[in-house]
């Protein structure tokens, strides 16, 4: 792996950060002027916004924006801090959605709230503090639209890469739903892998990427190359992050390796288990998933069968035929850039050694 | 007033009701291809959206447009459209805040997933519907923001107009925090008029006329014109509104005229109330206000109280004095445009006469 790719990353991810935090504190000040609600919910965004993450999504922007020629280095940033931004949107309405009030280890929007709000009843309180998150969503949202904008890029590109984002953010809006709606449906009915695509590979590695490459003004072609890689390059990560979430070492993912297996979630690992065990297990595995009160014995003793079943195996080999079939993808793009191999590279093994 | 001002607002409604039946009939076609869950979701959203409102700030867009100049009437079309879009986004995120499964007297998108939802647990059932209203408002606010971008008007103001947009939905999300917060606050702590201008005057009017006057490349002192046009004819919209939500008819609303009581609304009614009367006045007030199961003779007894006190009187009074104010404003306008006089005479005799 060369020097190059990795200082790549942490290059773009210090300029995004910077970026993210000048937004965010010239929103507050604006807010300010009329109104200190508006202006305290700014800080509670910004303080969950700068809390850390990988910046995966802007680190593909940049990525695919360069390997196709683009030259406007700190124009792109804002592109990039946008798809950054839009993620954060996410994760603040996803962790409603979940009844989540922590995200990497720490207090989110609503966690934040719930400490301040005061009145008695617990339940207005709840309510209180994740509509405020939901509000906060709200903004970073729009927020996403407005660094787009800000960019400063050609007209043509940016309506053309604007649109895109659109799309994107449609998909994942439906993928989520498609998530939600599936923990109310019997085991053993859900698409698991048709989530991951829209869920995660659309908006996390499909959009990023399409955006860099539209803005530097790629192909047809090109762009269809770059959602198969992306799309294979996805549903890896998500079936990676569905191992984290069973298997991962909560010190170092920071967060639950039980969680997943309480709230329902419809992942392949459970899906792939669920087809191989018999009838007595299957009502263990219905009585267990889904179930918040499940105790720690129970999601272990799941977990057991996830290995013994062989779908943990089939989900690790599943994992690396992906990051397979998007190093072939990858290959063709490569000839674009010279860097491009050894940044791709860098990602491709970061995949395959993912720890959280 | 004039029959041309009366077919003016009609038809704008006409083409932007076309307009969105059309985004939504295309974005569902969309989806279809990707996910039947998110064709569904739109389904959804496109029957609550087009289930009617006046698209007062779609007309709003379309007349400063024209008072400024605008010619490009089939193009303004879309902005006018994105500012419903917004509305529609706000009102479905509003609704999740207030506990709301109805909207202009019919089942919102909370209340038609309810109703599809068939788990069992009631509290699990709000929630899953309540999410899928949350993605439905993302849907809306995303495409709000496509809606404008669809314009084609020229780059410049289009840029400069949807800088706007985002600074207006900003400032919503401020005015809907502290409305939302308030409830929390002991009673006669909470500025109504200042929710009043942020949560109403600033999206509701002061944006809509600033962007149509933006895209008509209108100077920096018309706009300032406008913003205290549109602050006073706000504020006095979200006084009459607060008047419906305790004295107006219901069958003509189309929504409950205790529901404001009960949910512990901070209006201005409420604020001249509390503070005219005596604290055994005041305790019962405090007991009946923000009380989901205050009786219909409590709540009865409060409306008395809003007459007896003459609170209801001042802003009465008050109502008149903001449309006046208003109106100096709009005789500055007037000469910029021969229809300007008539249309906004329209306007604010509907405000005067609103009884829905």
């Amino acid at each position: 792996m060369s020097s190059l790719a990795k200082g790549h990353w942490s290059d773009v991810r210090t300029q995004v950060d910077k970026r993210l935090a000048a937004y965010c504190h010239d929103q507050r000040t604006l807010a300010q002027t009329r109104n200190p609600a508006e202006a305290r919910l700014w800080d509670l965004a910004s303080e969950v916004i700068m809390a850390g993450g990988k910046r995966l999504r802007p680190y593909l922007v940049v990525l695919a924006y360069e390997t196709f020629g683009g030259t406007e280095a700190k124009k792109i940033i804002d592109t990039a801090t946008a798809w950054e931004m839009l993620h954060q949107a996410m994760l603040m309405h996803d962790d409603i959605i979940d009844r989540d009030y922590m995200r990497h280890g720490q207090l989110n929007v609503a966690g934040l709230l719930q400490k301040q709000y005061t009145i008695p009843n617990a339940t207005d309180r709840d309510h209180f503090a994740n509509s405020g998150a939901l509000l906060a969503g709200d903004l970073a949202l729009s927020s996403a639209y407005q660094l787009f904008l800000d960019s400063g890029l050609p007209t043509p590109q940016l309506h053309d890469a604007l649109k895109a984002f659109g799309t994107s953010i449609d998909t994942v809006i439906g993928g989520e739903l498609l998530d939600t709606e599936a923990v109310m449906d019997a085991l053993g009915t859900t698409d698991s892998l048709l989530i991951a695509e829209l869920k995660t590979a659309s908006y996390s590695f499909v959009g990023p990427l399409q955006s860099g490459a539209i803005l530097a003004g790629a192909s047809t072609k090109d762009l269809t190359l770059l959602l198969e890689l992306g799309t294979a390059l996805g549903i890896a990560f998500q079936l990676c992050d569905d191992m984290l979430g069973l298997f991962g070492d909560e010190k170092v993912t920071g967060k639950s390796n039980s969680g997943d297996v309480r709230e329902g979630k419809r992942t392949l690992l459970l899906q792939y288990t669920f087809e191989a065990v018999d009838e007595e297990q299957q009502t263990f595995i219905i009585k267990t998933v889904g179930n918040p009160e499940a105790s720690d014995e129970d999601v272990e003793a799941f977990r057991k069968l996830v290995e013994s079943t062989g779908a943990k195996t089939k989900v690790e080999m599943l994992i690396g035929q992906y990051i397979q079939e998007a190093d072939s993808f990858a290959e063709k793009l490569a000839a674009k850039n010279a860097d491009f191999a050894a940044r791709y590279a860098m990602l491709s093994e970061k995949l395959r050694q993912r720890k959280a």
